[in-house]
């Protein structure tokens, strides 16, 4: 019987083998022709991915929430205003760095759950002098998915830089950020990107790139700042290497790999395969009874599914039942209703099969917490939303 | 015919087999028990590596400039006055991220290859109100190695925070937190603790903590504020896991797989074979007629060689030919010499065989861009020098 279990949390999530086989190959030096090879095609890559084709592309060892960091650091002088789109946990997180390189921040929020309708933000945007807004575009915490397009268009028209927190999106959720006028966006590699995490990924546009280099003051934080990385990744691309500190050489390699696995299925593919695998997971969830944290269908995520327990039901010991008959699901982090929901991450390589694993041990771990549902009837909606 | 290159660079280095295999297993959930134990194990090795029995460790994504940068963030508030040590282009940057978060530098330099003396350091700690003084132990742009044990001892005299930069030191280099009352030493992964690029790796001593925790202003930089990190680092230790951002699985699970490898060697051994394998190098590349950066044998560092390359050698032909016999080595660094000499990295698992076919690819590039030097010289006092 296979040991290891199905790792359906929101990252880091299942990864390929190619990928895994990258991670593990001995480490060239960073000068090495096929690393430099490498570096300038990921770099190349990520415009693809971000659809964004004369974006400045960042890789930088790190999280998640470097790439938020770095861009509050660069984009931020002391003083500036800053909007803030609250979806939950993550948009929270953005406000504290944008505080913590001076920025005056006002938020527009909504019910948990909820998000903040575009009249909202609009009023926000013509009430204020912005130079930013920023919008979490899933946010893990709630699997509320924010309407970046929209937010992006209002952006444009008050001429304030849309900010996007592509972590749980990017590689995944439409985001279209020459389409959709998106100035910055970044995510995470061990995300939808399908890398092992370690990787801060980000992708700055003209507007953005161009605000950074009007800056008068310099980056409050010098290891995110561009000033530093610039010379770097523009070198790696035209493949004559730089130094400014030592690439994450396993990781880098391991992160083109992925990229040329995504742009071989193609963006418009893989987002449409995440839409449907997220409401085929969601039916299934809903077929048991469960309500989900979003408070709308059209804003719940593709990427990540946040069920709420049935009355009675304990987490602890319905994520110990789940992951024992072999799927890992993750708890609740929004701390007000932590323990009265769990998460299900459905992105990168997922695949029905995974689907299926997932809503039968939810279904399993239910039974075995007490909870009445009929047998195959998450499993069953699976397959009905997926044939559709 | 291998195909593959010995790694002889400054970092990355060889990694061991076991470390590899960490790398590319499967990832966990940042929440799975087998990575909470490694996590916790990880930050336990590291204090015996470090030779801090209550340091506090922090294991970040991100490279050795991130490790130096929250050294520089937590304990740097604006105005406090910094005394830098400077042995080169390391030393360079440290005065550059604490001018970053507002300290006032005061700089002892010394010529290119040299170091600045004792009573030189002294008299500046005397004649300033420091907050702290930072010193690079090994300088990977001169090989130079400066005297932490004295600069560490005067620092406590005059009671100024030591910070160490370590990162081409750490597990090589004899380096004893506890017993030279070092406040702070840092690395990073991809050097002698022997895991790929990628990890940022800070040991805090008390009193390190004690002027954090006395700061009036909020750290400058979000992503490395150690108020966040702190309580996940005592979370996993306590083998209960806290969120901040997602952890380098793979990478933390094969850092706890190199520190195990690290220990069972033991500290005192290890220091020994980096010190009898950098001598047998450096007798290498003497016996060739070749000068070295550091001016002086007594502060040449254990874990790094720097030759000056003998007039009329182009030091790009010469890195190919090496590169073509089997063995990468690393370009200059220090900007005013860059192309006058090359270095080699002797640190982590090497042993003897990687020196001798190190220094004989060192002859044979030589040797083929013209220069005259009797075949076997070079390995032959590798070997006078080893065995004794």
């Amino acid at each position: 019987m296979k040991k290891r279990t199905l790792l359906m949390i929101p990252g880091p999530i299942e990864f390929e083998p190619e990928v895994l086989a990258a991670m593990g190959a001995p480490t060239t030096g960073h000068l090495a022709p096929s690393f430099i090879e490498a570096f300038g095609q990921a770099l190349e890559r990520m415009r693809q991915v971000f659809l964004c084709a004369q974006g400045q592309p960042f890789v930088l060892a790190g999280s998640g929430t470097l790439a938020m960091d770095m861009a509050g650091a660069n984009l931020v002088q002391p003083g500036d205003r800053a909007l803030v789109v609250n979806t939950g946990y993550f948009s929270d997180r953005f406000a504290a760095i944008l505080e913590r390189y001076g920025a005056l921040v006002t938020q527009v929020t909504a019910p948990l759950g909820g998000r903040p309708g575009l009249d909202e933000i609009e009023r926000a945007l013509a009430g204020g002098d912005f130079k930013l807004v920023t919008v979490t575009h899933v946010d893990t915490s709630t699997g509320v998915r924010a309407d970046v397009k929209g937010v992006a268009g209002l952006a444009r028209r008050y001429e304030v830089l849309s900010v996007v927190d592509g972590v749980c999106s990017v590689a995944a959720e439409e985001l279209r950020m020459d389409e959709w006028e998106v100035d910055l966006a970044l995510t995470a590699s061990q995300k939808a990107v399908g890398v092992p995490p370690g990787l801060a990924l980000l992708m700055a546009g003209a507007r953005a790139m161009e605000a950074f280099r009007n800056r008068r003051m310099p980056v409050g934080n010098y290891y995110a700042d561009w000033s530093n990385w610039l010379p770097v990744m523009q070198a790696y691309e035209a493949r004559k290497p730089a130094y400014f500190g030592t690439p994450a050489v396993n990781l880098i390699f391991a992160l083109n790999v992925s990229l040329g696995q995504i742009l071989a299925e193609g963006m418009p593919a893989r987002f449409n395969r995440h839409a449907v695998l997220g409401k085929a997971c969601q039916a299934g969830i809903a077929a048991l009874g469960l309500g989900q944290v979003p408070l709308q269908p059209e804003y719940t995520a593709n990427t990540l599914t946040a069920p709420r327990y049935p009355a009675g039901i304990n987490g602890v010991e319905f994520l110990a039942k789940a992951n024992q008959v072999g799927v890992t699901l993750a708890g609740g982090l929004y701390p007000s209703i932590r323990t009265e929901y769990f998460r299900i991450g459905h992105m990168g390589a997922v695949n029905l099969n995974d689907i299926l694993a997932t809503v039968g041990a939810v279904e399993s771990a239910l039974r075995d917490c007490g909870y009445a549902c009929t047998p195959g009837s998450g499993v069953g909606a699976v397959m009905a939303s997926y044939l559709g």
